[in-house]
């Protein structure tokens, strides 16, 4: 069955007093601008570490999780608020930096794999072994209704708002977006990462090539089926060039100061580009999705 | 006479649509952080340089001060959206980065004078000789009612609201607050600079020494009298040390990713250092009130 707007209803009292709500600031008329970034671990990715975690019955060995990005960092914050091991796994090419954040929230991290891809294999093997509970990015159903909970907090805070601008990357946030709200929704991608745009095309989840600014966030290679079945038929797919999205970031710290890394100015990229436009008359809120950069390439 | 309440609000209409009603996001319960440094030109100083402006019969020759920080920006940015002439001058001193921010907003800068008091000296000169509209940097009324506005729209956003906490150079910011809002004002300083905090004590402006992280702000040698005259005995006056000041910062950033120059923290620095604690059960604003800094500086 599909995502429906009741369970991110219910996702949203389960983790209401752990996420925070947060602000929404208007960049220009009827274009709200959505302060995600300011969200706890720096992105959106608290909801659904949260809601899976407290909608599941929690193993004694605790989480476990494949990422050292922000999938990552939101996982070991909610262990570490809720008093549970967390358990992450990165590949080899993972900063230094990152794999200290990660230690910082008092996650174990277990470094392995060339890639990814080898990081999530072990996590899987080690998740059978131990029995720990395992939180995928973008594709179980608890993660998508999760990240939603941010569509019914823009309702509140925008009434008559009519479309929500969001990035995505495999479409947990997107899907779960599509599933909490009655308005538009629109799906933006990196034109180097057409996850979503290539799915919903074909009708189901299929491969892409990776690369460019948004590939650390907005890197899945494929669609998760979950977000794809609420998307399809229900929501506007639109690309945006490297370049917009650069530009579009350096223009949120010049122009507002606030402090996004890529992925977190790729729905902003869509407008400032002219990409995507809103209807004359409308209200328009674009998801800032993310802060987790390096605070000396804003300027 | 005192200023009043009533000047706030006309400052408010008259202002309105030029400067951003900025956003609040909680901190802990009851602790709300008014994202001031998210305001047109990077601090609050463009509601005054506003007001200060739109009050006015303007001159042919438009508009002069004095200031290479925050008030030269924000009088560059009014004039831009107003159409008018700027003049700035700044001494020697100032950073070439800071110049180069008030010709990219179309001002033109005279460099001039050893030291800030050379610099306004040469621009009073000026002023008379060209008769532009002088704007001080917190020691007009209309200056003053036009930093309080701030105080007006916390009172919307935040329901109960019992006190604001704001940090003070010469007195402008805090003394707008204190002459807009009914609650309680509790107004911050580095140790290192009390020029509020003995004016306060004296019952009249006095030379203070000027150091530390937030002298480029902050620095305000002598409070100013119309700021006082609301300010006495009607304001709590707290000190905070500098490390206080850089430890608020780095905490703006790393748990609320929320970029604040040192002035714009000090606010906050009272908090979280315990200077200052909120009575049990009250409702609290921290106003965060300038972002004019290096972001690299920032983690
Ligand atoms: C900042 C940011 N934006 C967007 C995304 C994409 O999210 P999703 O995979 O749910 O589409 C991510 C995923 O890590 C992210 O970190
Ligand atoms: C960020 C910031 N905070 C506070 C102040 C102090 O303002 P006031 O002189 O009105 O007290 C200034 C003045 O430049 C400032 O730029």
């Amino acid at each position: 069955m599909r995502l429906t707007r009741d369970e991110v209803i219910d996702a949203a009292s389960a983790i209401g007093g752990r996420v925070r709500r947060t602000p929404v600031a208007e960049a220009a008329p009827g274009v709200w601008l959505k302060l995600e970034c300011l969200q706890h671990s720096g992105s959106f990715k608290v909801r659904g570490a949260f809601n899976r975690i407290l909608a599941a019955d929690l193993p004694a060995a605790g989480v476990i999780a494949a990422s050292g990005g922000n999938h990552g960092l939101a996982v070991a914050y909610a262990a570490r608020a809720l008093g549970i091991r967390a358990e992450i796994f990165v590949p080899e090419v993972c900063a230094a930096v990152k794999i200290a954040g990660l230690r910082a929230l008092g996650a174990e991290v277990v470094v392995t794999g060339a890639i990814y891809a080898d990081a999530l294999d072990a996590s899987r093997k080690r998740a059978a072994e131990t029995g720990a509970l395992e939180l995928h990015a973008y594709d179980q159903r608890e993660v998508v209704a999760g990240q939603g909970t941010l569509a019914l907090e823009l309702e509140e805070q925008i009434p008559g708002l009519d479309t929500i601008v969001v990035a995505a990357g495999g479409g947990g946030l997107a899907g779960g977006v599509r599933a909490a709200f009655g308005g538009e929704v629109v799906v933006v991608e990196p034109e180097l990462i057409p996850t979503i745009h290539e799915a919903l095309s074909a009708r189901q989840p299929v491969q892409v090539n990776v690369s460019g600014v948004g590939a650390d966030a907005l890197g899945a290679s494929r669609a998760g089926q979950i977000a794809l079945d609420v998307l399809q038929d229900r929501a506007t797919s639109v690309l945006v060039t490297d370049e917009a999205i650069i530009e579009a970031r350096r223009t949120l710290w010049r122009d507002h100061r606030i402090a996004a890394e890529h992925a977190g100015a790729a729905a902003y990229a869509a407008l400032l580009s002219g990409a995507w436009e809103p209807a004359p008359g409308t209200t328009t809120a674009i998801v800032v999705c993310g802060s987790n950069t390096d605070p000396a390439t804003l300027a």
